[in-house]
């Protein structure tokens, strides 16, 4: 960890209990858009609101007071929350499932109690405690999980408590030669840029949980943003870890580079709050860009688009943002946006002789005018080469105006009955037709039904010199009367086409979700037997009671052959 | 592991039981860098060749028989060898004490046999009769470690073999589309090269011990080469990898990039044949470069030569080779080229006012002119704000010339009575000035005595956005009393000054040398106790009965309050 200026600067945070929904105003959705989705997809007409959060059902905290007590005695009693609100609103994440089951009350998992620590050292304390109280301990920090990562499982556990990061909100030192800040675990991913931005840095980090996400779930969860082609993954920033842990506190972290053996770091990311909970980062920085360029074009064909970013990655020149839409998506990009600019762009792509039309996204940011008309001059020589149609920056744009907007778009066609999910793997580029194929077809045969015809729609937003992403979002009718497990069985049939046959997976079964409870069934096809034992042996010495976040990641003996039914 | 193209081409080797030293002809020193050294050192006249290695002693083998024909049944009888010169050269690396050893005799551990095995499913069933026979395997690849890796110790079993992976050596596949490449562990780097030009692809990976290292040994101590700047560390490349282990072969890598957990490979890398034998890795290559062109610069003062680097860094704008000479190993650089030259180029550096003259070596490599002369010119814009002395491609070529030259001119300062060895260390570039200082003052004082006046010189070879490596070589006369004890006591300050004081590292104890046995006792400062436990788990779980690599890279507990003397 660097320290060299300590600034400990924070945003004021008034978190304690309350709660709330995915942050900003939810969006409607059109009326052009409701109406070609019944065309489409078989909706019919209605409305499903969720009800208010106060008919859910919640058990009586299972906490036991000598617990409570010994919490309260470390992170004083104002952070020690029992209060039915505190906990409904730590029950999970936002997955598809979680959304539903908030709707409907049904498997809802509250934890006994919500523990807010201020610093790293409470955050270590309070772990001590659940050792010794026998309590099961769940690490909260944005609540994003879209795989069941901080869904409140007691385990075997007398109890559960969530362990809200949320205070852990401080900036705790800027190495402005070295381009390194520290901040802690619970700073939410807005409030990172506007305490970088201070000193003219960024990130870079934008996923689409932006809005709520923190520093220490993006760790926990090897997170990738949108902008990752041209600023890395998340664990490609982490120069630096601190994690609490049932044996003691772990720091990791002294050199950008190291052939001290096996790097311990890279255990750490992607731990999923199994191993211990993170509680500060150290992460490479750069000068916040002065100007950016946002630019859409369209390619004739998903194969065509696909060998354009082939092209970008493999000749290292892939703009910041870098995103393929196969037909599908961007044919209900386009059906969304509606009105007469979609009917003139469906005249100009049929006279430009466009069949097949897939929308690319490139978006450059830059310190200077210069650095970035350097590295879009760069990049364009390869695009021109495939023949694209240029729809300009508008197009862009556009696109970077709702870059966040999924979440409430979610929301929204939730409360017109719609059952709507995403999910997404990896693999090297020879693979990527058969698997776009096979993953595409899995989920279309699963969620097809009489007066139910879903749309599957994929994109490319992450790029490598070896291979890319695929991230789908199927959209159908909700079955009302088995909402959960109408997706459970689509998924499951995604997964098992990730999974391949015969034990040789064909793409990774997460390239940035991270594994929860949802993908745990999967993990040992991925890393093999040898593997999940590897990470068994790590638990059992960092963990020995196993309070850390029972039922999450780490595979159970044998548990490859088990239902892969989706929990 | 991607098999697209199963091509199983080799080079044809006659490896058997014949062991070379150092690959290509030995460099004799040229007599006015003798004159230098004498002046600069206090080197006195006198020559201390090598002797004969028949005179040097070599124990029995202690590897019982029911031991060597189990083992003879898995590889062959003519693959299991027992006699002097193939167990002779398997002692041990290529450190300035194992060849001290070498030449005295004195601690030399030969195995008790070399096992070759010809496949990975062989080189699984030799762990098992190991573990069974109660045998130790080093793993055993170019034998090129200057830190201990494969010195052949036998811990507590009943005898060692070293497992030569020579026979592996195939590349497995080919698949152009993804840019991945399968190499088997053996290959060694010059013939990775030769495999992978046949299909026009490189790996790009040239540490300085090129000619003899392989596949597996880069993997086992995340190596990295003088071109990292340009294609990476070796971890980098590596998109899967193929072990055996005593508890099962595991394969890891299926995607670029994945959030499927902890990523393991990372465990994998770095483990340096203390957690299972990697057989075959999977590898991103690249397109062979057509271009090149490498030029030198001199930067007036270390601080400005840094202070470039550092801009070609955080500007990602590095040279494929990007390398800082400091004032000492510059002085040493134009002294050892002597001649006319050498006067011509003091007298042009003085009429320019360069008063600490340090060169700059920058090389591209590129697959057309036009993507050098782009990365070229983005680098030298740079580069001019800096108001470096143009030395122009005569001085890079030079370099590049004699790249591989290290461990030859090692050997004939040898044989005049010279200690001579490196050391190297890794940190954030706000620590750099400090260390540098620190490391060349723990080296100086350490190796000064009555009649030895050491030359201490230092290089950046490797730079990051947050910092850079920093690579030491000393030079003295060699105590005739105390060879080894005279080296090991300096490595100990130098040690010392980067583990810092107080419990927090200043950089990292190896940045691409890896741990061994002489920098285990150090590891624990750098990775916590925590960090030690964990290995110490992971070895349990893959080792039960320790049979890989003893005394190698795992930290014994405890061990960071030891002796930190060295070998």
């Amino acid at each position: 960890m660097c320290h060299t200026v300590a600034v400990t600067e924070a945003i004021d945070h008034t978190v304690r209990g309350s709660w709330t929904p995915a942050g900003g105003a939810r969006s409607p959705l059109p009326a052009h858009a409701l109406r070609w989705l019944r065309a489409r997809t078989g909706l019919e007409e209605g409305s499903t609101p969720a009800g208010p959060s106060s008919v859910l059902p919640v058990a009586e905290s299972a906490l036991p007071e000598s617990a409570r007590a010994a919490l309260a005695g470390v992170v004083d009693d104002a952070n020690v929350l029992l209060d039915r609100d505190s906990r409904l609103g730590r029950t999970g994440g936002l997955s598809y499932v979680d959304l539903i089951r908030r709707r409907s009350g049904a498997g809802l998992a509250a934890p006994d109690a919500v523990v807010l620590p201020e610093t790293p050292a409470q955050v270590q304390r309070v772990l001590d405690v659940c050792v010794e109280h026998d309590i099961a301990v769940v690490p909260f920090g944005g609540g994003t999980s879209v795989v069941g990562g901080v869904t409140a499982l007691r385990g075997d556990k007398r109890a559960v408590v969530a362990l809200d990061l949320a205070q852990l909100d401080r900036l705790v030192s800027v190495d402005p030669v070295s381009r390194i800040a520290v901040l802690q675990a619970g700073v939410r991913a807005p409030d990172a840029e506007r305490l970088l931005g201070a000193h003219g840095l960024t990130l870079g980090h934008f996923p689409q949980s932006f809005e709520r996400a923190t520093i220490g779930g993006f760790a926990a969860t090897r997170s990738a943003g949108q902008a990752s082609s041209g600023y890395g993954r998340f664990e490609d920033m982490v120069e630096g870890l601190r994690m609490a842990t049932p044996v003691g506190e772990w720091r990791l972290g002294v050199a950008p580079a190291s052939a001290a053996g096996p790097d311990l770091r890279q255990l750490v990311l992607g731990s999923e709050g199994t191993l211990g909970v993170i509680t500060e980062v150290a992460l490479r920085v750069r000068p916040a860009p002065t100007v950016r360029r946002y630019e859409g074009f369209v390619v004739d064909g998903w194969e065509r688009g696909v060998a354009v970013v082939r092209a970008l990655a493999q000749q290292r020149e892939l703009a910041d943002v870098t995103r393929l839409s196969d037909m599908d998506e961007t044919e209900v990009s386009v059906a969304l946006s509606g009105g007469l600019k979609t009917k003139a762009l469906r005249a100009y792509l049929n006279l430009r002789g466009v069949d097949r039309p897939c929308l690319l996204v490139l978006g450059w940011e830059a310190e200077d005018g210069r650095e970035l008309a350097w590295k879009r001059a760069a990049a364009l020589r390869i695009v021109h080469t495939f023949s694209p149609v240029t729809l300009g920056s508008t197009a862009g744009e556009s696109w970077r105006h709702n870059r966040f907007a999924g979440p409430r778009q979610r929301d929204a066609l939730l409360d017109v009955g719609v059952c709507v999910e995403t999910l997404e793997t990896a693999t090297h580029w020879s693979a990527i037709p058969a698997l776009w194929s096979s993953v595409r077809g899995a989920l279309t045969d699963a969620l097809t039904a009489p007066g139910r015809r879903p749309v599957v729609m994929c994109h490319i937003s992450h790029a490598y010199e070896t291979g890319a992403s695929l991230y789908f979002t199927a959209i159908v009718p909700r079955d009302p009367d088995d909402p959960v497990g109408q997706w459970q069985r689509a998924k499951a049939a995604a997964c098992q086409a990730i999974a391949g046959a015969g034990g040789t997976p064909v793409g990774t079964i997460t390239h940035h979700h991270a594994v929860g409870t949802d993908h745990r069934p999967w993990l040992s096809g991925e890393i093999g037997e040898v593997g999940a034992s590897v990470l068994d042996a790590v638990k059992r010495r960092l963990d020995p009671t196993g309070i850390l976040n029972p039922g999450k990641l780490i595979p159970t003996p044998g548990q490859a052959d088990q239902d892969p039914q989706i929990g």
